[in-house]
């Protein structure tokens, strides 16, 4: 039979990638990635370091230069390799990325009177100009509407859509009172190949509407009309302009359009899956399932689960959102994460720069690999960058603990790693705690990928073993494997992902007596964790450090 | 009239230094510094790190040459100087120190059977060999006479005295049975050249006496016999043998010796001080009084205070010892310390290495000068070597907290010199709280000569005035003022030190404003000193990572 294959394309922060995938096994046949061509690395900024967006221009251009490339590349690698074997198409971005477009769903950045306004563009997932918007939202949902905030973790954020569009409309209305309504970048660009743009065709993934703009169908979608008022009349006035569709990635949000079809050389009309974020569609691409916990390690993690929605699911505190549908359709998907994992590495190598040219990761990781669990004597909390699972809470920072007059730089950064392990303990505790069962933690991400030693110490910190998804752009072929439901290749993801997903041979198994030291030391973690990030008593402390020293005796023994 | 002039001999860790001090203004006209012969540096080591031994013979030796080259050198810089001008000299040396002699008051290092065992040699104040019997005599102690420990903190420590002693007898029998009774260096030194080191003639100062030896007037002089045998009944029979002639610094134990005048071409007769430690003789020479702390800033810090003993004083708990005599006769000497603080710093340029080769502790400091108080948002404790006063615990360990994405090793740095600083105040004030009222604060030693960034931190985070001694050499000038005031030059200290010491032009007077910043900071470091230092309850602690916030976002601004 005539092989088959789908695209995904992976809008990231600073390029997008279009990835062409076998449909049959996963086969990812080729690939390319273009680098936006706005801004610095594809970020236009300004004086105020909050800000951060994208040029829209950046995301159509991207669509058709990338996947250009990848189709020619597959022509290279693959025998006999036709485009119109190409049977589908999935999108996954960053997000959320909101921009405002006109009543015609075309981004008011393409006016020439917008062309170099930020207001008009995207707003990016990391610009973080609307704090005091979110604090209004977060304080007006907690007294009016307090179910809101329980399925987002209590806080409404800067980085979401809400916070977003009130911050356009308090800071630049020209730009507000110029637009119709307000997209996701995941929904932008799937409404972009389907020709779908049109507020009367346009289709929202719920990903997206779920996590970030508070849409849940069992208080009929967005947040209401009377709530969004209290914050802004015009807030109010847009709900009735967002669209009322919404979908999980199995949909189709329409056929790749005739003029899209003759600029990439794709069949008219394959299916356009609805779009979500790269997360969730990275964790198809690692092989999710109930019971299976997706690890995404980067800079931060993204740590993502899902539960059928036929089960009774307690509102689990602390985490980034529950959302029907967000990951697998008929699934809760249930997001975690850790603030910093990678970037409390590199902020040791790149900030510190211990030990002179010895202080690159491999030279750390080198020596971190030679130490026991314990022996260095050091305790540390992973909260350099705020602790978003389970606490919630940015205004934590980082500490260690144990130093003395002999710490070594490795020993520092084996206690940087170890309490990155910890924080993802503690996120897998919570889940069991409220009914979630994880019984098995698939990784993907670079630091999964690359650095097997910090792969280890998860493995003994957790006592689970740690698995890796086979493929290296697991986002991208989420994206693939959604787009091979779209098209009706596979009926559900289950069937998807058994053939086009997998994980490595090397799974990280955990040693027994390393886990057993580090219980003993997650308990002294728990400890500093709560002492230092709840509002409660917490008796004594004063045999941390003592504690510290015995472990670490016995280890050296 | 003829100028005359004292001798002050210190014996530091590896070396030993005399320096030739006019008695009329303190004016030191030369000096000269000896490496000891044996072991590395002068510290004979063995495979078991804990062991640091000294061989006397380099004490004798060094008294030699220093004195010898130091006249050589006076007579080059003084026209018309000669050493028949010299009145008396002193001496300071580390401890306890202490070695085992014959009958005769000769090393039993100096015979030919014994002049290669580590036990015969003098047991440097460092040699940590002993921590099972300080154990072991702590516990006596708190059973049968918790008086005893009520003068020294509470807990006898591996480095002293009678943990050496006990040591010995353990485990090296030949050399403790062969010996006739211990002396400590700073005893021995005075006997030698005095030719006072028979039993019947040997005099213990009461510094080394008080503070290591737990010598006290008040129940007659060393600990009981009773006592000494429940440890060891030889132990109770060696207290026979101790002298009980126990001198202050401003008594002669005796005249030169013939034999050293013509060696070293100095008057016989002229008068030996009694011995006492470097931190206190340096205390008299940076100028203390009663109402003055002297801090002796090096490696660690040895923070020492008089109070005239006639005053009611109270144990103050956590002190290293309260001994009648030990600095000033009439005044008690009470004497605190910090574990590290010279040592913090070289740990993170040393051991840390951080920013490669910008990672000087000049660069370091200059990055440090930059940053106002509470900007780093980071805090820290100074226990990375435990924490000698007041916790007397030397199983504590270091701390940081603050961390974020951006933390710089200047600002690391600036933590540590700033948790050093924290750790001298909560010094001053528990001398306040127990009624010790500290009126002016005399810094001394390297750290203080060198780094006006440490010492405007130290006046701006206490609020009051840091003076810095004069001499560059207090510990030997103290030696010589000693010597001054043994010599009949002067007819007590208070005089002698009006003339022979001060302090430099460039007071380090405290900026209100950054008083206020750390008077806030300071809050918070006693509440984690408290947390993990004091065995008690301590309420909550998740506001402190929030207040360092706050206090860095109004530094900041």
């Amino acid at each position: 039979m005539n092989p088959r294959y789908t695209i995904g394309l992976d809008y990231g922060t600073n390029s997008v990638r279009a990835l062409v995938v076998d449909v049959a096994n996963g086969k990812e046949v080729a690939s390319a990635v273009w680098g936006y061509a706005h801004g610095v690395e594809g970020v236009i900024l300004s004086r105020d370091p909050n800000l951060a967006r994208q040029h829209p221009a950046d995301y159509v251009r991207g669509a058709e230069v990338t996947i250009r490339r990848a189709l020619a590349s597959a022509r290279k690698s693959v025998r006999g390799f036709e485009a119109g074997q190409i049977v589908g198409i999935g999108v996954d971005t960053t997000g959320s990325t909101p921009l405002p477009v006109d009543s015609k769903g075309q981004p008011l950045a393409f006016r020439r009177n917008f062309a170099n306004n930020p207001a008009a563009m995207a707003w990016l997932w990391k610009d973080h100009t609307s704090v005091a918007e979110a604090a209004e939202i977060t304080a007006a949902a907690r007294q009016w509407r307090p179910h809101y905030l329980a399925k987002c973790g209590g806080i409404y954020s800067s980085e979401w859509f809400w916070s977003k569009i009130l911050h356009c409309l308090r800071t630049a209305p020209a730009v507000f009172n110029a637009s119709h309504s307000w997209v996701e970048l995941a929904d932008y660009v799937p409404a972009v190949l389907s020709g779908t743009e049109a507020p009367d065709q346009f289709t929202a993934g719920v990903c997206a509407a779920g996590h970030k703009a508070m849409w849940n169908a069992n208080w009929d979608g967005y947040p209401d009309a009377e709530f969004l008022s209290k914050l802004d009349p015009k807030l109010g006035s847009l709900r009735k302009r967002l669209t009322t569709r919404i979908a999980t990635v199995d949909k189709s949000v329409g056929g790749l359009t005739p003029q899209w079809a003759r600029k990439l050389g794709l069949t008219a009309g394959i299916p356009i899956a609805a779009g979500a974020f790269d997360a969730h569609l990275g964790a198809i691409g690692a092989g999710i399932a109930p019971g299976a916990l997706v690890k995404i390690i980067g800079t931060s993690t993204c740590d993502i689960t899902v539960v059928p929605n036929t089960a009774q699911l307690a509102d689990v505190p602390g985490l980034c959102g529950i959302v029907d549908g967000s990951v697998l359709p008929g699934h809760f998907g249930l997001e975690a994460g850790q603030s910093a994992v990678g970037d409390i590495f590199n902020w040791f190598v790149n900030y510190i720069q211990p030990g002179g040219k010895a202080g690159t990761h491999e030279a750390l990781t080198a020596g971190a690999a030679k130490l026991k669990p314990g022996e260095s004597g050091l305790l540390a909390l992973d909260w350099n960058n705020g602790n978003r699972t389970i606490l919630v809470d940015q205004r934590l920072t980082g500490l260690m603990l144990g130093q003395t007059l002999y710490t070594t730089p490795a020993e520092i950064y084996r206690a940087l790693i170890e309490a990155t392990a910890f924080g993802a303990l503690t996120i897998i505790n919570r889940f069991e705690e409220y009914g979630v069962k994880i019984k098995q933690v698939l990784n993907c991400g670079g630091i999964a990928e690359k650095n097997p030693v910090v792969m280890q110490i998860y493995a003994d910190v957790t006592g689970r073993p740690m698995k890796i998804s086979r493929s290296a752009q697991t986002c991208a072929l989420g994206a693939a494997v959604a787009a091979a439901v779209a098209s009706g290749v596979y009926g559900n993801f289950s069937a998807a992902q058994r053939k086009m997903t997998g994980i490595k041979p090397t799974v990280f198994k955990p040693n027994a007596k390393a886990h057993g030291v580090y219980k003993q030391l997650y308990a002294l973690y728990r400890r500093l964790h709560d002492a230092f990030g709840l509002g409660e008593d917490h008796g004594r402390l004063d045999d941390v450090m003592k504690q510290l020293i015995e472990i670490r005796n016995r280890a050296r023994r």
